[in-house]
């Protein structure tokens, strides 16, 4: 008989509140004979303040013995910036090797964009997810004084982008429009520019089905307010991915409903399920959170192990409610339980 | 008796036809007792492909015995990516020490934007441009093989970071909102972003009197589709800088009426003016580019070399063209000749 074994890290702020109805969406869509397993960290800055870790190596011993993680969001003013992203969520992404960094936007009818017209929008941002400036690579001498230099170094190797690139390839050509546009910003970063757009020409030619395109990061984000129906596959590095995906996301129904997966391919490690939004403590524990991102990150998690009719009954409950929803505020818990019905359904 | 000793270049594409309506507004709008003299300089894809020059040492001293630079644009298919850019804009930007990259955002009445319900956006954003990641350092290794690592390196310093952030203060001071927003990614480039962040939280106690926020670049990218009136005046590194201005130009108006600024203050070398747009290739010598953003361009040139009066003239008929601005298009020069009407009447 089928089993999952996920690792469940609420987090901080409303991570626990949108995990909640995250399961909840997962035990009803699941069919009886899989058996699902769940176990809870308690990874994020309550943690941290009393204990000052963020992920010990027994953390990532634990992780790794799971099929999947699904992890609400970290972060908390009363934690120095950087401190839990750096050693919690980005040592995750690296050590778990996450170098897809899946990030779909879909505007669903009747769901609200900041953009005149109601666009179509329908591509997914493929973001390198394990190099680029976010390697930590950097320094400071002189710290603190009028003479202080401070370094951050993007690492890019052939390897790390050839297999990002490639995976954005395959899925491009298992979409209707088979198109990828690479975005950089390869006339100044013109190394790293260079390695990027070399890779991508070489691999295009194994995908000649695929519609190729090019964009400066700084041109893609007015095509992605102007545009944003020319973008199918988006493959771009980690810095850049991170900017245009919360641009993505704006324009296509807000962080609300964007869901992400950083993603370890070869499933050596497990792969890691987050709603693109963070912590917002601002509106913790009121239960005003929506849902709808971590539920969205819990279909990217199936179709990840293989429970693509799963994914897809989640989507379609997304997208039937989406195009439902009224004026009438409801609670994160309301959305969850109604989401819940509409798969079991 | 006053007089510009300006130098022009027109560049590529669509470079020499805005650049041309910039000049007679220019003209028309300078009192009678200041005298203009211009240089026309030939700099872009047509030398480099004739020399393989980009721009010379006596390229570069010929321009410093102006008061200014007026630039169209750089940039043609049949240059690799990159040569231009590093070769000679972003050259001239470091020689020239144009620290203070300026690019005001407003949606003027009449003017088109892709967001729904026509928001209140003015504001300026003060981009770095002397440092970051543009500095050229990088490099790579084992180049062309699998083995491949290309590497881009930001770099900052106190004295580059306090300059600039000190000028968007005084900025954000002069205004009537007075209002600062740092833009960084402090949570994952930690070292510069700690630079930044206590460098501009320091400047913050000598202006007391402006309100100050801080946003991750990502972030504002939302804010910027959302709720762009939040922004009054904005300071930020050059990578993010050049990305979030393209964005902001794409809300309000389009790069059709983007201007920018490459300025240095102290004046020891002359700043350089010049439209956000490129050099849009597939719309040269068809009369169908608008010169609206180098014409604004021209008013920030005036407004730096004391011209004040003049530089709000070019702004206002700027303004009451675009409220007036029919459905017909108009061609690049009856919009310069309306234009050049508008601020000599
Ligand atoms: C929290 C932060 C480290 C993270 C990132 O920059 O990747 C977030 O913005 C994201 O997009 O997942
Ligand atoms: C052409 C390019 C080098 C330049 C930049 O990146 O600064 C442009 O995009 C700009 O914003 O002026």
């Amino acid at each position: 008989s089928r089993s999952i074994n996920l690792a469940v890290i609420p987090g901080d702020g409303i991570g626990q509140e949108v995990v909640t109805q995250g399961l909840k969406v997962l035990n009803a869509v699941l069919p009886q004979d899989v058996k699902l397993e769940t176990k809870e960290f308690d990874f994020g800055a309550k943690r941290y303040r009393a204990t000052g870790e963020t992920l010990t190596d027994a953390d990532v011993q634990a992780l790794k013995q799971h099929d999947a993680i699904l992890l609400g969001a970290i972060g908390d003013p009363s934690v120095p910036s950087g401190v839990l992203e750096r050693g919690f969520l980005l040592k995750l992404r690296f050590l778990f090797d996450h170098h897809v960094n899946l990030r779909p936007s879909k505007l669903l009818p009747g769901v609200a964009t900041p953009l005149k017209g109601q666009p179509e929008i329908d591509f997914v941002v493929v973001r390198e997810g394990t190099e680029g400036p976010y390697t930590g690579n950097g320094g400071s001498i002189r710290t603190g004084t009028p003479h202080e230099v401070a370094t951050e170094v993007s690492v890019n190797t052939a390897f790390g982008v050839e297999r990002v690139v490639r995976d954005a390839f395959a899925r491009a050509q298992a979409r209707p429009r088979k198109k990828l546009t690479l975005v950089h910003k390869n006339n100044v970063l013109t190394y790293a520019g260079h390695l990027w757009t070399n890779i991508f020409n070489k691999v295009a030619a194994e995908f000649p089905d695929v519609t190729t395109d090019y964009l400066h990061v700084d041109a893609a984000t007015i095509f992605l307010v102007t545009q944003p129906e020319r973008f199918d596959v988006i493959v771009t590095d980690n810095l850049f991915g991170d900017i245009i995906t919360d641009l993505a996301a704006a324009v296509s129904g807000g962080i609300g409903v964007a869901a992400s997966g950083n993603i370890n391919p070869s499933g050596e490690f497990p792969s890691m399920f987050e709603p693109v939004h963070g912590s917002a403590p601002d509106i913790a524990g009121q239960g005003k959170a929506d849902p709808t991102a971590a539920i969205l990150s819990v279909a990217l998690l199936l179709r990840h192990l293989g429970y693509e009719a799963e994914a897809v009954r989640i989507e379609d409950a997304v997208s039937a409610d989406l195009a439902e929803r009224g004026d009438t505020p409801r609670t994160t818990s309301e959305i969850g339980d109604a989401l819940a019905v509409r798969v079991a359904g």
